[in-house]
């Protein structure tokens, strides 16, 4: 299949740029207690918002190379709320070299002993999505609805409820009484840095933040039959966002050509590159600006490629006991458990 | 048209019940600086969120039947964030009882003197809303898209970005360059008092903290044609949500009745009541909390009554200057002008 050997090549070419690619093939299998050990991918700033135990309040951190986690919250005078991702970002430029700075001198815990929360745990608006921004995508979703749709001529926005936010090791809550056909949808997010309206597409990447990984987790029952075509509903069920597992920014990581997948139990699901985006970073935020304002904070899952479950002969969904990893090579890995939730 | 005849008959049986439909008819035409006054309703709380001038910082008050405003950040311990309208609704019904003995007891400046926002200025997430909740706009609309599509079997969801929410007298920003096509929407809006996820309809009401208006006001062509069918972007422009004037608690008025208007320029446009919703209020938090926690200040737009522009022969859509009016009789009146942004 043309799609699969594009992408081949595709990730041939990564290992030679990005940042991070050239580390890519050290990350560590999953593993620990029932989170994988955060890879080692050289000098990318890792940021986090993470608990030290199981009860303490969250707060923002650095994961280093070394697989320590840096405390910004016990830096003195750091610039911003050392609680809270947005008023980091908010802080810009300055605060970022700051926190540089605290982290190569400080010290903390290893990784793997911390909690870690989605970086942006409750953000400030639902997270803005996109959907069909590859055309795979697109067309094996045709292929299942028996539709001759038109490709959209701008990219389809919607939106997934701040309740979907969720860790990027923490289960997944299963409830069939509300879905028995929960998919995976591994895509690259955007954290908006800078705000704006109207915002020019050649001046777009300037508004980026950094990225992240999320899972656009969907209940396919409830998005595509129950509520009139609109999806908003059937992608908002609480927990069904894995974000994380922290935000590296725009300045050490290059969107373009980061390879994307999911596996469910291991079983590679879905194997793409952002390279096969059909509306790039820079147009989505053009396009979604277009009278709306984008503020700091602000999240946007870019699409998901081909292979989900609900296209598949014949369609398969999460259960309960699955584990849903969720990678984007130089960037992170989530790690879900589906998790039946009591009757 | 029947819908017409059931509508009258619907507004007789409402002046003999609910607590504030006897007072409608002293509702005062729009005036003042470049405002509506305010009407006197009776004895329902009005709960707004205003500033005393133009620069002063957001707090919460109560409108008097006597038109004056109770400024809560004065009084002393309230129980609550004086200046966070969610905190007051989180507080629950003994900081209610507080507000109700502190407006009884206070005093301040007329209502006109103030100006008055949004009573949520900046919800927590976006604004959930309801689509083609009422059978006869279902129709129009049908009748617009030539389309033969079965009425769904549950409530249409959607969402409208924090962006959108404006105060009650505020402009709503015009740019030719976004859409062309912006159209009212008459709703009565929901505010959701106590968190729950998977709440029965039978529990639901008492889920409920008050009630409010809101236009969602809508970019048509982009909700249509612009980005697949997905409505949330020609729903989510900066400003195209004016939501008040106030918040009346549940207590103080019955919303299975209420007489919905939108006037343009004077002229009705739309006129209905919510007797005729679909999808009766109960229905749609049980259905939206399906899987999805509600929290307190949670704002749901119920949907909106036939009368839009888009579905009218030739259609008619919003231009520079026209004044937007969105009553709900009893409850209050939006007014907000059409205004081009600059170039």
């Amino acid at each position: 299949m043309s799609t699969r050997r594009d992408f081949l090549n595709l990730t041939v070419a990564a290992t030679a740029v990005g940042t991070l690619a050239s580390a890519a093939s050290a990350q560590a299998p999953a593993a620990g207690p029932g989170r994988p050990i955060p890879p080692a991918v050289g000098d990318a700033l890792r940021l986090v918002t993470f608990t030290p135990d199981a009860t303490g309040a969250p707060r923002l951190g650095v994961v280093r190379s070394d697989g320590r986690v840096v405390d910004l919250s016990r830096a003195p005078s750091p610039g911003f709320d050392p609680a809270r991702m947005v008023s980091l970002i908010e802080a810009g430029p300055v605060a970022l070299d700051a926190v540089r700075r605290i982290a190569a001198a400080g010290d903390g815990p290893k990784v793997d002993t911390v909690r870690l929360l989605a970086p942006i745990p409750t953000p400030t608006r639902n997270i803005y999505a996109v959907g069909w921004n590859y055309l795979e995508h697109f067309a094996e979703g045709q292929a299942v609805r028996g539709t001759n749709m038109e490709y959209p001529a701008h990219p389809v926005f919607f939106t997934k409820g701040v309740n979907t936010v969720n860790g990027p090791y923490d289960p997944i809550p299963y409830d069939p009484t509300v879905s028995t056909a929960i998919d995976w949808e591994v895509e690259l997010a955007v954290i908006i840095g800078t705000a704006g309206r109207n915002i020019k597409e050649a001046e777009a990447m300037s508004h980026v933040f950094g990225y992240s990984v999320i899972n656009d987790t969907t209940a396919r029952d409830m998005q595509i039959k129950l509520h009139g075509g609109q999806w908003f509903k059937g992608k908002s069920l609480d927990g069904y966002g894995p974000l994380g597992p922290w935000i590296v920014p725009a300045s050490d990581i290059d969107p373009s050509d980061l390879h994307l997948i999911t596996r469910v139990n291991g079983v590679v699901k879905q194997d793409a590159s952002t390279q096969q985006m059909y509306f790039k970073v820079a147009r989505i935020i053009a396009e979604l600006s277009h009278g709306l304002t984008l503020v700091p904070g602000d999240i946007i899952a870019t699409g998901t490629p081909p292979g989900i479950g609900n296209a598949r002969k014949p369609p398969e969904y999460l259960k309960p006991g699955d584990v849903m990893e969720t990678e984007i090579v130089g960037l992170g890995t989530l790690r879900n458990v589906i998790q039946a939730v009591p009757a």
